[in-house]
């Protein structure tokens, strides 16, 4: 799928001289969570100060800004916004000042009872300057700063309901933490004496940064100069793990390790279980571009057919580029993604795609692809049919614009003009991956919610709400 | 002088269809009072929209910015920074959601009180993001929002102290204040039905504004679809007025009136005033450009002595300007400022500035008139010597950096190496208006502050204070 | 007059090891001859290395540019485009390579032979890139290398005409030549043992440049390592000094010398010559910015009449200011040019304006005077009627457009809604300048063209021409 | 390979509405060809407009720029430079005029003979404002204009040496013509009733362009109003097919047919011949990106081991990356080109790399191979070892710094620290492609040089050369 649906990533590093390069290079490595924007905080052990921007990361840094942020304790962040207006207030990290003196604060997610407590606050006297759930989370911060508490971070995270992630700077210390369903990964690494905390571990790699464990549901962690402290923030019966499914099949990069598994093996795996369930005669395996690529190569070695090139796509348009004013729409698509002729002309095509969202963009495709001569088109969908919203963080549209709600594979393979579609099923989804299948939500294919959602709420009353709000 | 020391601007409009293009091009004739920042709020009876940005109004804005914040009820703001660092973050006017909703403030001058009001709300549990003090003001707004107050606005204005004007738009009205000593002009103006409120009334003029009057020390409009209220949000004996002097010198535009009288007039009678004060024989007499040419006006009327072009300023000069490198200072100076060669060449000169700072600018003026064959040089000073520090708005520097602190008129003279020097004495000065003497602050001259400023303030302790904040 | 009708400025210096910087800062001198592009080329005595851009000298330099280019000789130039379109291929100095190696050429001033040497170039095999003048010099001077030439520059001069000035920068000299007529302004200067030359003195005062001299009409100078070497180098027949009187009204900085006088002495000479052609009965003499206030010393001098500041211009009204969109000329006019409705309200006014051409601008500012309560407006306008184009260099509009043409003073005053109008007369205004009246050009007042003019051109066939050149 | 040795891209459209749209989306296929700088001209039928700018395309074009070009027939350009440096001067097409009027000219290739024919005009007094090899042509064009010549055009190209594609617009046509070699592909299309011209057919697929067939070697193509014409513009002698081979093994886009070949099943067959002159045990194929793909696929194929995703490639490093500051060269490769840990750690690895030019950039990624765990690593490389400078446009080092030159595989394969290097051979390389080996050129493997060089030319010698000629 090319529909834009990432989100946010975080990268945090404490107690490295080059912390806040470090977490720059860390930032490119999860560009793919967010192009929106793009930010870093750093302290050196009093004051924080910071630096964001709206765009990418390549951007919105100079080399002054970093020499200007240069600390041994440093988060970044890049966002793409599912809720919150797309302004520069509302990029991360937040730094804020409270009773304690200043913090930053970075988070990827959403939360399901942002909207009561900015009510909570409101009627308490609070103003609210962005439309960003990150602002409720200092609010809450501050409000409990008075008082004696043992951890008063982890008394803060369990008001919090929803999927996130979290990372905290406060001039002594680096926290991270995840929900008690984690339905964000977030991984612990390790770079001599430092810490490092990266929404996925790609970044680890290339930085010769040792992965040492994900961070678990409900915890929280405290990274000081004294070392690291770990405690559960919730209780017990609270942490109910919920992976979101769609990290394998979509955002996460394939050189990440996420929720235990390489995501490149999950999806080599989804691959073959869909060999598995929709086999087929054909001459040649193509993938879509760029997160079909997995799938398609154990596709091809389950069902023996050759794996080809049959999608080219270009790395040159960017946002800028102009539409094409005549009533040519696929001149507009291949563009940016062109069929290779020579592999498909005459042929039978297995096409490999990671998911079908709306389905009007891979008609798209399917039209090139027969345009340019394929005989036989069978389309495999290395996820089952996407029928229900995201209330988490992915911006699916709503159950009305999904092509697989309420219809059949025949009737989507007949939209999409093509001979057969095959989806893999929710069983075989949850085969490919290494923890228990009751650990996984799969509410976008089933409906079943892990973590509950407010009776007013859903992202679409919120992002409504919240667009009147100003 | 040619030190920076403007502060903000402020200019809104109630009940007209262009209110927008109209604080647009209010905030033009008002640029000069900031030139860091500039915003725009409006709303349409519900909502608030609001376009801020870093730089001139003519940079800040374009085109489709001003269609999208059409509504028929505006405020502005153009910010030139004496408290909070120079960030888009603290650009005005602020815009924040508390439980009554959405309100915009634009705020012009320092609160004394902002660190108190600022530690009371941090140990309540707020959060701020800024370091302006209108974030100390929106917090103070919503934390009474919930009482049954009769006048919320007015409950708030009563809690600030320092020198401020103030303009706070919510949906349903736009409210102008000022403080009860008045140290800033603010006054309201009539477009058709439509209200209008100004830092200065030179943008009526040119707008076609009519001017009705000022608002007074101590006073809270409220401007609404009913038209206007007007109370007194202060105990009767609060009100003081201590109007700025320095507005006469210096800050306001020639074609304003503020505090009931023409600028320029004002500057006029204070040139005369000097020639009565400090005669000399003198071939010619120039203005140091441009705010000396009222006083110069005024000058060669009193004494006979014509009045010629002394200086010439390029306006194309700006922030960009590489300077020389090699130790070659005047040329820097003169690059911005010429000297008229043929007019004071072999000549006795009269030289009229409107008021001396730290005296190092002045020295390298007098430096290039010397070398152009000027044969005397006689400086006069349409304001009495700056000895003291203001703690209401203007940058000057510490006391110690004053030329005027601690030295002999003899002694300045020598410094800025001319024939002699005369300054107006502070009788001189507040015979040249028309309110009574005891109505005018002239802190800066006098060390007599009329606004009480906290033991433990002082704009230096606060702007180190904020410096360290974040 | 506030109409664009400025042209180029030209500075360069050889022998300097600053050289680049001080043509940097020249150029800052300059500025008002031409804010459309600017651009700087230098030589190390081989190479020759050039930076050129759109815009204003501020904005197209950086300090690495500077740096690039920093050599001991230097030319630099800034464009207002009288022919030719506005695009950066047509920016100054033009840098080329043919046979003795590289060059670059700066020029001021239109070719009135421009289009027949084109014919011929074209017609012998060369090609055009640009729409520029500068591109047939230096096809000139290509096309004579072969030859064995006293001196190839010369030869080339010799077959221009029309009025320009000239720079050239040869890896091994400067050359700075003017035309037979001299009708734009070229001075020498000193600085140590190097020399510069510059459109206007007003940049030596500031750079500490000793004024040697003018350039004389039909002069071509040699600066080398050797020392200079001047030559006239056409028939002394041809010379015939014409000098543009519009560079004393209008053009030139009042702090330069320009054909031997003190600008800002001739304007007020022409302030005198007014008062003395057309006295009035008035309260207060008031000039229009900027060019108009040295007129108005001396008309305020001979009269006795006090000279007051009417108009307030804002110098923050950039090209990108929004105008209004409602039929509200005044504003717009207005926001750049303010009344002082203080000075001028109840009063009988005297104007001054250096000069009056379509006139449409001038009745803005007439209308402006009324609205804030002049009783009385006695224009006096320190030029005579501008009645005829100009082929050298001034973007006049044609005759029809022009209010002078065909119009009594009277009807010009009932057009303008004044009481009264007072041109000078052309006697009057070569009365105070010291060269003989037969040197200076009166060619817009007059029609009496000293240079003459092809039969199919005038300025308006060449631009037509230009126009669907490409 | 990654370094950049790209070059540049023509398309042109002659008879179409839309034209300027199409060459606009042409050139974001053609923008591997060159990202230095883009263009486009159009001609109404007399005048010519264009529109360059340094840059990627979608960031050289907006709207308005577009709609301000549209017209019938139009040609545009990208620019990689291997000659005549980065300035805006030199992007094309360049437009001139000369005595028949506009013209504009594309070109892609290198004249060997530019420095003779740049002599002999300048000393026939002509001049150059770049250092660019398409002004020689335009020169020559205006040289021959006035001479009664049956096709001008035909006579100019049979002046030129050297490989090269080129495109000229004048009013009344399009020309396209290629060097008797024919280096550098270019395809004729048909779209409608217009016909387009393209370096690269990969542009006709996305437009729906139909093929028609290659520009030969030595033709001249006039596409007028009134339809096609062709000829031989040189003697039969002195064509001689010597189609790059590069284009097969790197330059062009795999979806590309050029010199009658699938790019994409060459480089399959490349892959499929080194698996038999070079097979090895392995675990794994993988590809370096994007070059490698297509060989990989071929290799797998082949040998039977099965291809997988070694190497995850990020696209959002862009030129503003900041390096970072320690040594740590291995994060810096790695941030654009990550090791995808899963598929190589503890496994034998086949490594499909197109070519290796310097062996730098190549032995970081084999070392960052080595540090993610791989076994045995095993370079097979689908084309010959490089070894002698390209002279017709590829940007190669000098043969000293090329890896291959003077050393054996197993010398470089220790160079590289991996177990071993298998280069194909020539012969085997030539059996992939469907014409004749002779009409290919393999220079860089063999140094043996199709079209001969001057004596004192080479690609370095003209470098030095220009560098110092401004």
């Amino acid at each position: 799928m090319t529909e834009k649906r990432e989100y946010c990533g975080l990268f945090g590093v404490f107690g490295h001289p080059d912390a806040v390069e470090r977490v720059y290079l860390g930032l490119f490595a999860l560009q793919h969570r967010g192009q929106e924007s793009a930010g870093i905080a750093s302290t050196d052990g009093s004051t924080i100060k910071h630096h964001v921007g709206m765009g990418l990361v390549r951007d919105v840094f100079t080399r002054p800004d970093l020499e200007a942020l240069r600390n041994r304790a440093a988060i970044g962040h890049v966002r793409y916004s599912t809720t919150g207006s797309s302004r520069v207030e509302n990029a991360q990290p937040m730094v804020v000042r409270y009773s304690r003196g200043p913090v930053a604060v970075a988070h990827n997610g959403n939360l399901t009872n942002a909207r009561l407590l900015r009510d909570e606050f409101e009627a308490r006297g609070s103003i609210f300057r962005t439309t960003n759930d990150t602002e409720v989370i200092v609010h809450l911060l501050a409000g409990v700063a008075s008082q004696n508490l043992a951890d008063p971070y982890a008394y803060v995270l369990d008001r919090l309901e929803g999927a996130y992630s979290l990372l905290i700077l406060a001039p002594d210390r680096l926290i991270a933490a995840c929900d008690p369903y984690k339905l964000r990964p977030l991984s612990l690494g390790r770079l001599g004496d430092a810490y490092v905390v990266s929404s996925e571990t790609c970044a680890f790699d290339m930085l010769n940064i040792t992965r040492v464990r994900d961070i678990e549901p409900g915890e929280i962690l405290h990274i000081t100069e004294a070392g690291l402290r770990s405690s559960t923030y919730c209780h017990p019966d609270r942490v109910r793990p919920s992976h979101c499914i769609f990290e394998h099949i979509y955002f996460s990069r394939p050189d990440s390790y996420v929720f235990g598994d390489s995501v490149h093996a999950v999806r080599r795996n989804l691959g073959r279980q869909l060999a598995r369930e929709h086999p087929t005669e054909a001459d040649v395996v193509v993938a879509i571009p760029d997160t079909g690529h997995s799938a398609a190569v154990g596709y091809a070695l389950e069902s023996n057919i050759p794996l080809d090139i049959g999608f080219i796509r270009s790395h040159y348009v960017g946002r800028t580029f102009i539409q094409p004013s005549q009533a040519d729409r696929a001149s507009s698509v291949q563009v940016k993604l062109n069929i290779m002729r020579e592999v498909v002309e005459g042929k039978r095509i297995v096409v490999i795609e990671d998911s079908v969202v709306r389905g009007t963009t891979t008609r798209g495709k399917m039209e090139a692809l027969r345009a340019a001569g394929a005989r036989e088109i069978h389309l495999r969908v290395s996820s089952p049919p996407v029928r229900h919203p995201c209330f988490y963080g992915i911006d699916f549209p709503t159950s009305n614009e999904l092509i697989a709600s309420g219809r059949t594979p025949k009737e989507i393979a007949d939209f999409l003009g093509i001979d057969s579609i095959g989806y893999l099923s929710v069983p075989g989804t949850l085969s490919c991956v290494s923890r228990p299948p009751s650990h996984y939500c799969t509410a976008c294919f089933t409906g079943r919610y892990p973590v509950p959602i407010g009776a007013h709420m859903g992202k679409y009353a919120m992002e409504r709400h919240q667009l009147s709000m100003f």
